[in-house]
């Protein structure tokens, strides 16, 4: 939930009449998105978001996830498309801050995770990983396993302040991920962050069966292995609230991804280390977030501890079978 | 900035079933109001604002402020109207809250107070008491004059932690009011938070003049002398970011409400009292909850001490005249 930045009726009319987009008809923030503040907009036209970038979004990186959308849209993926102004530009300026607005998608993200959602994420996904292959600008990935290590060690003296011990499983943890991570799987441009909240879904008329309307939020998107989205996916979308792995919601998210884009022999077996990486990865900015977020601050913290016990979890699998694939 | 309960997709169906308003097309948490949560429902018939009623508001007021917003809309004040459900009610429940879908206003609040929107203001509060004055129901004020000692009690102590000798002026002051409130003037439906967060505005297409588009959150309504509303207004209204009373805003408030409704001489006259009493309400609420936000809390705490130079001015002034008015 995020509005950090307040837009003046002035401001706004002279931002929006830098575009053909009509006339104003209401302007909302929205809680949605934690990083940026994000607005409704509704014009005479239609209806969009309008987004200003706020301080953790890289104003370097912004050419790359607009351009990124706009490639992917143009490919016929559901994903916001940012407009461009008068002037030809996508990436604007409002209130001093990089600006854009995007159009809107219809659609709902899941709550309650179904079987039906699992599989329309993974055929989606697949179908981005297709879309975005001839994206031709790249991004490295500040979040993978080279940047676990200076992350950690921003955490490392506090960590067992979360968890007796956990200093020393995330080292040894770290130290295997490093000597053993893959480095010769198909590359190419991964969302990185394909949790829940960043899957639209809608009802089919007909049959009422869940289908996916749209991904937004690509302000995590960079180049890396493909298998790596769903190594993340597999921790996003495949653990129940209990803590415990659902192996058919694994199955039937890799089968409709099989379905749309094959995987190798070598993405398969890399699978469960890559889990392991992307629990890793999320267990450290939890812990981070954790350790640097004052107490009886209004944001609700997330429960680093859960993604040591995915991590936990991959660990103790023999191989991607106990992801319910052969 | 508020979304204090997170709605489950299978909730929110299900809810929805309950009206016949045609299939959810999306669903954001908006970051409008402080006391409950607010939601933009948009459906293939149109778009809806779903609240969600938290603590703060009392269930029991509940059908006074939905009850007086269909009265009110029903006579064609731009204002929000209740939905009723399949079964005739519109207040129901969702998530374990009172729960209410309203209509959509198009508009904005504005952020910088013009001439103009002062003016607006002044005819739509006249209209709104007009139209509100068969309302059958009433509800008291709890936050007028024999509300606000009690509150002073619970701030007393540490008042003057914000400003030495805060205190012993509320107290002088305090005693004032209570002995000269007036208690003859006409009665009727006040907003009670007419501020500019809760009136919306829209060019209008030929003369690009702002024009009220509509009035919203109902939810301190009460019965109560109608010049209170206006006083309130003087103070929410009419003085600049720098403190000072500009008399032409308020000048041209009071002759637009006056074209409306006309004010008696004793309404006019009990005008500096009543913004005295008006800033005395804000000056001790907002004391109040800057006294109990944790520091470091993530809402945003209005300063007390903008009520108390509000009400020194309004102290200052030798009467109506000093409001642009004769």
């Amino acid at each position: 939930m995020a509005v950090y930045t307040e837009v003046s009726d002035e401001e706004l009319e002279e931002f929006v009449a830098g575009y053909d987009i009509g006339e104003v008809l209401s302007f909302k923030g929205i809680a949605e998105g934690v990083e940026n503040s994000n607005y409704l907009l509704q014009t005479d036209r239609g209806n969009y978001i309008l987004t200003l970038y706020e301080k953790r979004t890289k104003p370097e990186d912004l050419p790359f996830f607009l351009g990124l959308m706009e490639h992917l849209a143009a490919r016929g993926l559901a994903c916001p498309t940012p407009l461009h102004g008068r002037d030809g530009q996508s990436l604007r300026e409002l209130c001093g801050r990089p600006a854009a607005i995007v159009t809107f998608l219809t659609g709902m993200s899941a709550r309650r995770l179904t079987l039906a959602h699992c599989a329309g994420l993974g055929a989606a996904m697949a179908e981005m990983h297709l879309k975005g292959a001839d994206f031709p600008q790249s991004r490295s990935n500040d979040l993978s396993v080279s940047g676990w290590r200076p992350l950690f060690e921003t955490a490392r003296a506090r960590a067992d302040e979360v968890s007796p011990g956990l200093a020393a499983y995330i080292e040894a943890e770290l130290t295997a991920l490093e000597r053993d991570w893959p480095t010769a799987l198909p590359m190419g441009l991964i969302h990185a962050d394909l949790f829940p909240d960043n899957v639209f879904f809608r009802a089919d008329k007909a049959t009422q069966e869940e289908k996916v309307s749209g991904l937004i939020d690509f302000y995590f998107a960079c180049t890396d292995a493909l298998a790596y989205d769903i190594a993340i996916c597999l921790n996003a979308w495949c653990f129940e609230p209990d803590g415990s792995f659902n192996a058919t919601k694994a199955m039937l998210m890799l089968n409709a991804y099989r379905k749309v884009r094959p995987l190798s022999v070598d993405e398969l077996q890399a699978l469960p280390l890559l889990a392991r990486g992307a629990a890793m990865r999320f267990l450290l900015t939890r812990l981070y977030d954790w350790l640097n977020t004052p107490a009886g601050a209004f944001v609700k913290r997330k429960d680093p501890l859960e993604y040591y016990r995915k991590l936990r979890f991959h660990q103790g699998i023999t191989g991607p079978g106990a992801y319910g694939i052969e």
